[in-house]
This record gives C-alpha cells, sequence and structure tokens, in this order.
C-alpha cells in the first residue's frame, strides 16, 4: 500500500485532499510544501500534512506517491523538473482544471516503463475562494473525480499498481471517479464549469458597474442574485492558467451564450420565449 | 387596526404572505381566493388563510386590505374591476414584478379621495418554483419589499391609514421596506433581478442542447453548475408578464451583458481579463 504522499500545493484543493486522506483512514505519512509557507503551516497545523517540505523536488523524491495541486503552469513546471529525477517506482498525479496539456506533457515526459507514471487528475470540487484556511475534509464528498489515462501509456508495473491505489484513495474520499479522453475534458468542463464561472464573472462586473455605486440595492435581488454572483469573487490567479490553457473551448461556449441571450433578447414578447424556458426546465428536471 | 384582508391569488406569494401575516401575529380575519381552488383550499389547511372566497370582487368588498398576488396582467384586471366596487375606506396592494403599468394603472383608476388607495408594492423574494405548496412564512424575513407609491395621490385619510397600516405589517414580517420611483423600480429589477433569471434560462437552455443527452455530465458541474441554473426552472407562465411589460430595460440589460461576455470572450488570454476578473471581485466585496 501506499505508505508517503507528498502533496506540493497546499492551498484549498491540496489541504483538503491532506484532510480527507485523513478522515478516510489513510494512515501513511504525508509530507506538504508551498510557495508561501504561511500556507504550508497553515495546512500543517490543520492536521492536513504531518510535515513541511523544505524542497519539493527532494519531498518528491522520498515518496511513492506526488499530488501536484499547484496552477496549471505551475503543474507543467514541476512536471518538467520532475520527470528527470523520478522514476518507476513513483506515481506523480495532479488537480489541474484543464487536462490537454497537462495530459500531452505526461506522454511526453512519463508513463514509460523506465519513468515515473502520470495519471493526470481534476476533482470538480471548488470554493469561490482559495487558500488552506478554507480546507474541507469533506470538499470531495458526492463530487465527481475526472481522470484522462492515456491509452497509449506504458506504465512500468509498480506505476500501474500505485495509479490503481491512488484511485481507490480518491474513491474513499467518497469522490466518483469518472475516466474521459483529455481532448473531451477540456470540452465538458468548458461548458458545465467555465462557462458558469466567465457568465458569473461578466454579470458581476457589469452589474458592478450599474448598481456598484448603490450598495443597498444588491440587496434588492435576494437570493438569486447573490446565487448568480457568489463566482463573481473568484480570483483571476485561479482562472488565469485555465483561460489560457482551454482558449478556443471557452471561446465556442461564450459565443453560444451570447447568441442564446441575443436569441432571448429579440423574443421577450414572441412564443420563443416559452420554448426558451421549458427547454431550460428541461435541463433542471431529474 | 386592519381587521380583515383579502387575499386575491394564494400560490407561492399569496400563501406566504397569510403565513407570515399569522407567524408575526396578526388578529384578523383573512379571506382567500384562488382560479384553482385546489390552491385555495391548500392554502387554508397550511393556515394561510381562514377562508375561501366564492366570488373575488365580494370578498374584497368586505374587505379593508386587498392583496393583489397574480402575475401582472391578473392584477391589472381585478384594478379595473375593483376600482368602481370600492371607495374611500379600502385599501388595494400587490406582489407583481414590475411597477410601471401597475402604477400608472392606479394613478387612472385609484387614488383620488372619493375612491380606494392603491399602494403598488413588490417584495423581492421567491422561489424557482411557484404554487401554495411551497408558502413559507419566513419567505419575506431579511427581504426587501419595494413599493412604489405615486408623490401625486390624494388618498383618502382612511385609505392614507390603511396604506401606513399595510407597511407596518410588511415590516412585522421582518422585511425591510423601501420607497422607489416605478421606473426606477423598473430599471433596477431589470439589472438584479430579470437579468439573472434570463441568464440562468438562456444558460440552461443552451446546456439542455450541448449536454442534455448525457445526464452523468451534469455531476461533473458540481456546485457552480447546479447553483448558475437553479433559476433555469422558473417556469414562463411566472416570467411572461415581466418580459412583456419591462421589455425596453430587460432588452437594455441583455444587450450589455452579451457586449460584456464578448470583451471576456476576446480578451482570455490579454490583461483584460484580469481587469473583469477584479471589477466581478468588487462587486461580491462588502
Amino acid at each position: 500500500m501506499i505508505d508517503r504522499i507528498s502533496i506540493l500545493g497546499t492551498g484549498l484543493l491540496g489541504t483538503s485532499v491532506g484532510l480527507a486522506l485523513r478522515a478516510s483512514g489513510f494512515r501513511g505519512s504525508i509530507v506538504g510544501w508551498n510557495r508561501s509557507s504561511t500556507q504550508a503551516r497553515l495546512a500543517q497545523s490543520m492536521g492536513a500534512i504531518d510535515s513541511i517540505a523544505f524542497d519539493p523536488i527532494d519531498a518528491a523524491r522520498a515518496s511513492e506517491v506526488t499530488l501536484l495541486a499547484v496552477p496549471i503552469y505551475a503543474t507543467i513546471d514541476f512536471m518538467e523538473k520532475l520527470a528527470p529525477v523520478l522514476g518507476p517506482g513513483h506515481l506523480v498525479t495532479d488537480v489541474g482544471s484543464t487536462k490537454r496539456l497537462i495530459s500531452e506533457t505526461a506522454a511526453r515526459l512519463f508513463n514509460t516503463p523506465e519513468r515515473a507514471a502520470f495519471l493526470p487528475g481534476h476533482p470538480m470540487a471548488g470554493k469561490e475562494r482559495g487558500g488552506a484556511a478554507l480546507g474541507d475534509a469533506n470538499l470531495f464528498r458526492g463530487a465527481v473525480w475526472l481522470f484522462t489515462p492515456d491509452p497509449a501509456a506504458q506504465l512500468s508495473p509498480r506505476g500501474a499498481e500505485l495509479a490503481k491505489q491512488w484511485r481507490e484513495l480518491v474513491s474513499s474520499m467518497d469522490a466518483k471517479t469518472l475516466d474521459l479522453d483529455p481532448a473531451r475534458h477540456d470540452e465538458l468542463v468548458a461548458w458545465v464549469s467555465h462557462l458558469p464561472q466567465f457568465t458569473a464573472t461578466a454579470l458581476s462586473a457589469l452589474l458592478e458597474a450599474e448598481v456598484g455605486d448603490a450598495p443597498e440595492l444588491k440587496d434588492v435581488g435576494g437570493r438569486a442574485l447573490r446565487e448568480m454572483t457568489r463566482l463573481g469573487s473568484s480570483p483571476y490567479s485561479m482562472w488565469r492558467d485555465i483561460a489560457h490553457t482551454n482558449t478556443e473551448a471557452v471561446e465556442r461556449a461564450l459565443l453560444a451564450l451570447e447568441q442564446r441571450l441575443a436569441l432571448l433578447r429579440e423574443n421577450l414578447r414572441t412564443p420563443v420565449l416559452r420554448d426558451e424556458f421549458e427547454q431550460a426546465n428541461k435541463f433542471r428536471r431529474e
């Protein structure tokens, strides 16, 4: 069984994974690292990690499994640094929100019998703000944890075994695992994750311009407004790499929504409005 | 003090008002009427109304205060029917989601010393589905209840007193009252209420077209997707009259959002994306 895990990046997701591993009964050791040592100490004080690594590369070398829980381009950087120093006894996995670039990089640098194994992963869970302080042992309960394994990968036997065990640990956190092709993944999350976020950002930015100078008027909108703008709090830092690495799919989704809004706008007094409401109702039907 | 209230329309809002009046200690009698008698009987069995009126016009005549809790055009119909049969000892008020048409009708048919008083109202509370069964004594707790009184109205002394007492009853339900000009009201709710609804409808309808045939993929979106599409359940019947009576303001708001989404789409890889996220963050800052 997996005995030692490194979590590189102890923000919201990394800290939550550490807490969820412990809550699900994982007995091995968990070493953590974060660019800001404050976040690492916070994760340690919360019990998400046992110890703080001085050097993330050394920590990965000393672990069987390394979880990269940093933004996408930082994940790529780590992959470049880790590939030369890890071997067939290591598994690296990640939590990045887009998977095409990461999966391509994995095929280039990992996943041969002589190299470390890399299993691209993406838990569909998060909060509108980041940071270790919001870490939550229950974050993945009932959530979907996507993987985009490469069918052409030739894992070492030990790498394959570690990937299997990591999937079991993910299931033990009560997440539902689902495998997808990386391109299909990026297309799908453009619709069900990135589009809702960018819509909330655009709506919030627009409303700040229109009614931001009259804060009492925000109350007028009530629950519906709060809900539709909650994701407006999401920081740019969490979304920049997503916008950069899934640009075309997000562009397509945004354009389609612009067209759908225009259709509503041009039909506020025609039967098309009824059709659109009925189509929307269908999406929400169980 | 107000002794007898008629609630015409015992759907979600009418039933919730009855329940909230009782919960806040109102001791007078409450008579209800609904086009579908099933909804009226349900409201009565829940304790929202004491008795069911056979004829809504007779019920209003026998009450000091009549609350119209029906869609906007049905509200206008009732105003036309009630104005000739009520007098200076009566107050009529409503819960309609747009206020310009209703306020204009009130100026035409009510609010002289010889006629009944009409106080246009709009509680900013609701649910994504209607019906008496969802009635909730706490629906208005902490919500804003808007009024759009006409400064030129010449209420009878009794009408003015009843309007004052109705405002007190609304406050006793723990709603915060706020007075607005009717045109300003309709412009404001286009931004903070109608735009969020139509956005959720367009997003849900689009996603039904894109991923509706793969229901397991809805799970992938998690909380963010559920939240951004919850209002997609709202029925056309609740929104048709709003689209018809606030068309120009809703068109402006929708067009502005289309342009804002296009701005994001054209700048997924430029510093404008950061500006938009920061503007959105501002809206959500306390």
